[in-house]
């Protein structure tokens, strides 16, 4: 029997899994949306009936399902496979993910967090195959990262590491949601660029919007965008120094943005918060999974970990 | 025969070489002053004599040598045991150090830089024994530091990893040694602290008066090094989001300053520059090793690689 894989995308409300094969071809894909106030227990149950339908999908087609992924979003104790807690969905403290899952359906299971699995994704199948130094910066709504270095991601000792969105970049910059002061995620995020551009426009804006007038040259605009790719410079020029890699790939709503108005300045600027010799050769290029990222990193996360 | 190793640390005026035991034990250590103005040839004419000499003193006692490990005083290209250049001595450009020797000695050898093999060094002979998620900061004239994750060094795409005294703290503040602005060298290295000692004092001041004066409740002096300390928070947070370390080890001749100015401030100061959960439980510590750490750096690195 073919060995194949399945892949769960844990989000707030929405919960994506499929089966795939180990290159990463998605043989089913189903989608559920839950409700906040299910909780873990909602989530849990959905994310069975799902694992559920897939196995029986492989058994028709006579298929071995080997491993089974699972990017969450919130931190995840990966070596236990407990999740810490969700930021958005009650009832997910300590929860032992992994565990209950291997219990019910007896397949070797990884958890991590979703950040994690979408530097796999991206390392796997999308813009970072066959690069084993990389950073991965997804800036949607808030700003989260990964690093492969020497062909590993970096976990670190509580599996935190990639936490490039609350790097301090100006301490006397606006609050962060986690509460403190100037990180990247207060300066670069999407919610920062529709922040800026609400306040200095006098009313509401989301960051799209500020893209569109910055790409249709109004300066305000402009100035708003200048601010966070400075911030961000500031942040992966950091990053390069600590970790040299050889490619940054900017994921997230906001990494789609004109090149000419995020990649090319951020290029430029990098030099100055970067060694010479570790900016030099450094490329900066989009994700490329856009909305597949969340999943694919999950079917990377089972493949790669199995790989190991 | 019992397997032993050679380890040999390159500074700028000074080589130091010691056979070893693979458990770090020093059977004959050797230093030697070689001159600058002799450059690249007479360095490395130098390491062949004392490489010669321990290997005949390994002869003597049966003992046989499985590997020599090089720290060099300057970027190296790892993978290729190549030299890129030493900031001191002429000549190093491009120098194939690993393929001179395995010539001559016909014995497995490993080159990288010192800051590499130092942070080696403290993982697996001082204050990093057994930690495999920790950064390694060492704060003499200059600042270098290393990390190991996941139990492995953190090279990076050119083996450049690990630059943590060129991070941007502050974007005004003083031209570093490598030409940018508000690096940490710039802030808080022991030539930036006598800098300010000389600066504010007056009077050509070294840091360890600085530190001398602020241990006797000298306000300026005070200042002077809690201004140091703020920019080593700042980019420890920074790397401790990025790598979530359960150590951090300070060494160098600033990282035996009291603890009183330098630990604990800091430990006070990280969490505004690191998220919660990973600066909690998170440890700083002076280095172990001091003036060894070179040529145990250079042992470490000979043992680490055979063991890979």
């Amino acid at each position: 029997m073919d060995k194949v894989v399945i892949g769960v995308d844990v989000g707030g409300t929405k919960t994506t899994a499929a089966l795939a094969t180990r290159s990463g071809q998605i043989i089913k894909l189903m989608r559920v949306q839950t409700k906040r106030e299910e909780g873990a227990e909602g989530g849990f149950k959905a994310i069975c009936k799902m694992v559920q339908n897939l196995l029986e999908e492989a058994k028709k087609h006579e298929l071995n399902v080997i491993g089974i992924g699972v990017g969450f979003g919130g931190p995840v104790d990966f070596e236990r496979g407990v999740v810490y807690l969700s930021h958005h969905v009650h009832g997910w403290e300590n929860f032992p993910l992994r565990a209950e899952l291997e219990k019910r359906f007896g397949i070797a299971t990884f958890v991590d967090n979703d950040a994690n699995a979408g530097t796999l994704g991206e390392w796997m199948f999308g813009a970072g195959k066959g690069i084993n130094d990389l950073l991965y910066v997804n800036i949607g709504t808030g700003i989260g990262g990964g690093i492969i270095s020497g062909g590993s991601l970096v976990r670190g000792w509580k599996n935190l590491a990639g936490e490039i969105g609350h790097m301090t970049v100006n301490p006397n910059g606006p609050v962060c949601n986690c509460g403190r002061k100037g990180c990247l995620e207060a300066l670069a995020s999407g919610e920062a660029i529709g922040r800026e551009g609400t306040k200095r426009f006098g009313r509401t804006m989301k960051s799209e919007e500020v893209f569109q007038l910055a790409d249709q040259d109004n300066e305000i605009a402009k100035q708003i965008i200048a601010e966070a790719v400075e911030a961000l410079a500031f942040a992966i020029g950091a990053a390069a120094n600590l970790f040299n890699p050889k490619r940054v790939i900017l994921g997230g709503g906001v990494g789609e943005a004109p090149e000419h108005l995020l990649i090319e300045p951020l290029k430029a600027l990098l030099p100055r918060y970067t060694l010479p010799q570790s900016s030099e050769g450094l490329e900066i290029v989009r994700a490329q999974l856009g909305y597949d990222a969340g999943i694919m990193g999950a079917i990377a996360l089972a493949i790669t970990v199995r790989q190991e």
